[in-house]
C-alpha cells in the first residue's frame, strides 16, 4: 500500500482489485488533490489475487471473496473502503464482511452525477459492458435518469495514447449530451482520471471521475465516523 | 452425476451449487415427474468445490467460477443448464461461459410466478435473504409484481421436520395471500419440493417450486433447440 | 381436437382462439417436439365461434366470453390449457372460469424471454398491434426489460411465403439486436414456428416462438399438478 | 334515451352498459349540474345487451363488442361518449371502433384524482375486484401515486340504504386517508353519485366521483371540438 | 379580470402568471367556447407581480409568493383556480394556500392526454425546457406514458407568425407521432389554442391545448363543488 | 459569513436559506471535522431575506430568488454551494443562476443514503412535509429505494430538547428499520447533526446527516474543480 500521515482508523483504503500495480499507481495520482494534511489519508491499494483486468461477468464474481478477505484484513486499521472497478466488484459481500462502510467507485460516481444533472449519461470503455452497467443501474433503482450508455469502441493500445482516448471521449460525451440529452457524464472506466478536466472543459457539463467521487463520499464517512 | 436415459446433448444438467449430496438426491427426486421415456434427461450434479450450504452473499459470489468451470467442462454433453439454489449464483456469468441455455432457479420460479397469478408472494427462509431478494427482483424489473417476501424464521432442524416446515409455511404463505394480497407464492429454497402440492392443497392458490419451474423451462429449450 | 395418448387431466389443451383450421394444425405441428410417450399429450382445438382471424382490440374481447365457455366445457378432461394468439384473448376471464392453469402465449412468451437475455425484442406482424403490445407489456409490469417492438410490415400473402418471410424477420430481428441492444426476440404471432430454428441461426440470439414456450411451461404444471 | 336540448354532434352520450334502466336513471340524475343551457347535451342510454350488472372480467370482455356496435350507430349523432362503468368495458375497443372520443369512467376518475391531490386512495365495493383495479391502474402506468384501494364489503342490500353505505365508505375512506396516506379518494363504483357531497365533507378531502369527472372531460373535447 | 355572468363563487378564475394582458386576453378568447349561460363563469386574470413572461426555473419559483397572494385574496369569490402557464408555477403552494382546488394547465394537460390516448408527445417551445418538463413528468409519476418532448425552435417573433407556427407544429407533431409513436399530442405552451383545431386536422391524431383541458376539469369541480 | 483560511474560489459556501442565525452557527458546528488545514474552507452564511423558518411550499418557493440572487453575488469567490434546508429550495434554479456546483442537501443526503444502504429511511419532522417529501423522491426517480418516512411528531421546544429529541428519533429510527426494513437512515432537517453519532450507535445502522453528506460530495468538486 501507497502510505500516507494519518492515524489508521481515519484512513481511506482505495481497493484496486485487479492486479496491475500501474492502474493502482494511476489512482493514486489521481486522488492527491483530496489529500490534505491532518484530512484523512488515502491509501492505494492492489489485490494479489486479482486478474490483470476485470473485463467479464466471472471475473467480477471471482475477485469478491479476495476483496472481502481484504477487507477482513485491514479493517481494524482502515476507516472506510473504495472499491476501484467499474463493475464493483464485491461491493455486497465487502459490506456484510467488515463493519466499515465500503463505496462502489461506479456505484459513487452514479450517485454523485445524480446531484450534478438531471440525467446522467455513462461513457464505457467496452461495448460487451452495456449489458451488465444497464442491470447495474436497474438494480440501483435509478434507470429513469440514465440517458445513455456508449462505448468508446477502443482498443487497449489507443487507450493509452492519451490525446486519442480524450478525442473519442469527447466525442462520445457530446453524442450523449447532443442526441441522448445527458447534461451531466461519468466516465465508465478507472485510470482516466488524469483527462476529466480537460473533458468536462470540452463538453461544458459537468464530468464525474467516479474513484474520485467515492472517496469524497468516504471522506465525509470516514473524517465525520 | 445421476445419469438418465436420453442422449447426452438432448439433456437437462441441474447442478446443486453446494457440496451436499443430500440436497442433490432430493432436487433429482423432486424432478422424477418431468423424466419421461424419449424426453429430455434430467441430470443431477452436486458441485464439489462449493460450500455446504449458500446463505451469504460472498458465497454467492465466490461460487460463481466453479459455476462457470461445470458448465464450460459439460457444454458439449449437455442441452440447457439448471442452476439450482436460489440466489442464483453464477448465472449471468455462466451464460457468458458457454453456448448452452442456463436457466435459474429463482428468476425461473420467478417468472413463472408471473404466469400464474397477478401479484407474487416469496417464502424465503432466513431473513438476511430479503434484501438480497429485493435486489435482485428490481434488477429483474418485476417488483411492481411484488407483493411480499417473508422469512419462515426456522431453524435448520425444524425446517428438516416437514411437519413443522409445512407448518410454518402455511402460516406465512397465508399472510402472504391474506395481508400482502399475493394470489401466487414461490419457495424460496430449494429442497422443498416434497412440500408443494400439499401447500398449494392448503393455501388454495398457486405455489411454484422453483427448480421444477426452471426445469419446465429448460425442457422447452432443449426439446426445441 | 387433435387427439393423444395421455389421460385426459393429464393433457394440455392448446386453443386456438381463431375459427381457421390450418392454423391450428400447424400450431400442433410446431408444438410435435414437445409431445413425449407417457408425458403429457397435447391436444389442439380450434374454437368454432372465433373469428377467422384476431386483429383488433374489439375481436380480442369479443372471444373472451367463447373462451371461458371452451374452458368451463372442457376442465374436466384437460390439465391445463393454453391461448393460442398472441393477443392474449380470454386469459385473465379464463383464468377466472375455471380451476385448470391458463397459459397465454404472450405471456408466456415474454416471461420465457426474460428468462432467457437481459431485454427482449417482439417482432409483431401489424403495425396497429404496437401500441396493443406495449400496454400489455406494461401491465405485465416488465417494459423496463423490453428493447423494441418492430412490425414486420408484411401483408398476408407474403407471410406465408416462408422465404419472404424469414428474409424480413431477419431484418427486423437484427435491427432489434443491433439498434435497440435487444439479446433475446420473441415472435410476435402464432404460426411461425417452422422459422424459429432458421431465424435463431441467422440471429445468433435466442428466438422465443411464444406457443412453444407455454405448452412449456404448461408441461411442468400438467405434470407436477 | 334520455333526451336533451342540444344539437346531437354537440351533446354527450352516458353509457350504461349494463342493462339495468334504474342505474342509468341515477346516472342521469347525478349529472344533472352538468346541464347547463346551450351548453353540451348529456344523454344517458342503457345498453340493453349487458348483463343486469358487470362484476367479473368474463362479463367486462363480453360487453366490449356490444358497446362498440352502440358508439357505431350512434357516432353521428353524438360528441362524445362516457362508458360508466368503473371497469372501463370496451373502452379501448370503442376508441378503435368510432371517430368520437370515449371517456372511460376509471380512467377519467382515476386521473381527476391525480389533478386533485398527490396520492390517491380508491373505495371499492367488491373485494374480488382489487386484483382487477391495480391491474389497470398499473396499465395506465400511474401506479407509483396510488396510496391503496380498500373494499366496501357490503352487500348489495345494504349498499342501497344509503346511510349505511355513507358511514361505511366514511370509515374506508378515512382509513385510505390515515393509514394509506391518500389526499384524495375515488369512488370506485357507478350509482353511488348521490354520496359524493356527504363523503367530501366527511373526509375533508377531495371525493372524485369517476362519472361526473369523465363527463367534465368530455364537456371540454364536445364544447372545443 | 374579464368580468362574466354567473355568481361568483360558481366561477372559475384562470390566472396568467405572467404580466402580459394580451396574452390574458388570447387566453379568454381561447376558452370562450367553455362560456355557457348559467354554466361556471370563466374570468381571466393578469398576474400584476409576473414578468412579462416566465422561462426560467428561477421564475417559476419567483411567481409562486404573488400567485398564492392572488388566490388568498380572489378564494371568498372564486369557485376554482387555474394557473396558466405551463410550468404550473405555484400550483403545489396555491393548493396549500386557499380551499378552492386549484389546477395546473400543464399537470390537467397532461392527465388530460392519457385519457386520449396511451402515449402523449409534448411540443414545446424552448428547448431549454425539455429537462424541467422531464423532471416535472416524473414527478407526477406518468413517464411510462411519455412518447416524447420536442422543442419548436422558433424565435419569439416567429412564433407570432400564425402560419410559420402552425407549419412547424405540424412538423414537430408528425415527428412525435411518426417517430416516437405518439397517438396524441399536448401543445405546451399558452397561447396557441387557435392553432389546436387545425394542428389536430393536419396530424390526424388529438392535440390537447392544456388551458383549455384544465377548465374543463374545473368546470366539473365548481358544477359539482 | 463565518470566515475560513482558504482561497475563496476553493471553499464551500453553504447558506442556511432561513434567516436563523442560530440554525447557521449550528450548521457551521457540525461541519468542523470536515475543516482541514489547507482542504477546502467551509464558509457558514445566512440569508437575510429568509423567513425564521421554511415550513411550507409557499416558503421553499419564495426563497428560491433571493437563494439565486446570494449565489451570483458570491459565484466569484466561491467553489461550491450547498443549500442548508432539507426541502432543497431554489436549488434547480441556484444552478441555473451560476456556473459553481450547488448540492441540496435533500438530495445529497438521500443520494449518500442510497450508498450506504439498499433501502432508506427518512426521519421528519413534521407529517405536514412527508407529501412533499415523496413527490421529490419520485422526481429524484430513486422511489424504489425508499423505505419509509415517518416524523417525529415533536414540537418546535421539545426537539431543542436533545435528550426528548434523540428519544424520539431513536423510536422513530427503529420503526424504519424494523417495519419498513430501513438498512440506512437519513435526518430529514437541518440542525441535528449532532445527534448524529449517538442515533447511529443506538440504531446500528448507519445515519445520513444531510448536511455532513452535502459538504462531502461539495469537497471532492471543489478540491477537483
Amino acid at each position: 500500500m501507497t502510505e500516507s500521515n494519518a492515524s489508521m482508523t481515519g484512513s481511506i483504503v482505495v481497493l484496486n482489485p485487479n492486479s496491475s500495480q500501474s492502474v493502482t499507481d494511476a489512482l493514486s495520482e489521481a486522488l492527491e488533490p483530496l489529500r490534505f494534511p491532518t484530512g484523512p489519508a488515502i491509501r492505494c491499494a492492489t489485490l494479489a489475487q486479482g486478474p490483470p483486468a476485470i473485463e467479464s461477468d466471472e471475473q467480477v464474481a471471482a475477485v469478491a471473496e479476495p476483496v472481502c478477505d481484504f477487507v477482513r484484513e485491514h479493517e481494524d486499521d482502515s476507516g472506510a473502503f473504495v472499491i476501484a472497478c467499474f463493475s464493483d466488484p464485491g461491493l455486497r459481500q465487502a459490506r456484510e464482511a467488515c463493519v466499515r462502510p465500503v463505496f462502489g467507485m461506479a456505484e459513487s460516481g452514479l450517485l454523485t452525477a445524480l446531484a450534478r444533472g438531471r440525467r446522467f449519461g455513462v461513457i464505457s470503455i467496452l461495448e460487451s459492458s452495456l449489458a451488465r452497467h444497464l442491470s447495474y443501474i436497474r438494480e440501483l433503482g435509478i434507470e429513469t435518469r440514465l440517458a445513455g450508455d456508449l462505448p468508446l469502441g477502443l482498443g487497449v493500445l489507443e487507450l493509452q495514447d492519451h490525446t486519442v482516448a480524450l478525442d473519442r471521449m469527447t466525442t462520445v460525451g457530446a453524442r450523449l449530451r447532443d442526441e441522448h440529452d445527458a447534461d451531466v457524464v461519468v466516465m465508465g472506466c478507472a485510470g482516466m482520471a488524469a483527462l476529466r478536466n480537460p473533458l468536462e472543459e470540452k463538453l461544458g457539463i459537468p464530468v464525474i471521475e467516479p474513484v474520485q467521487a467515492a472517496v469524497s463520499m468516504a471522506m465525509g464517512a470516514v473524517a465525520l465516523g
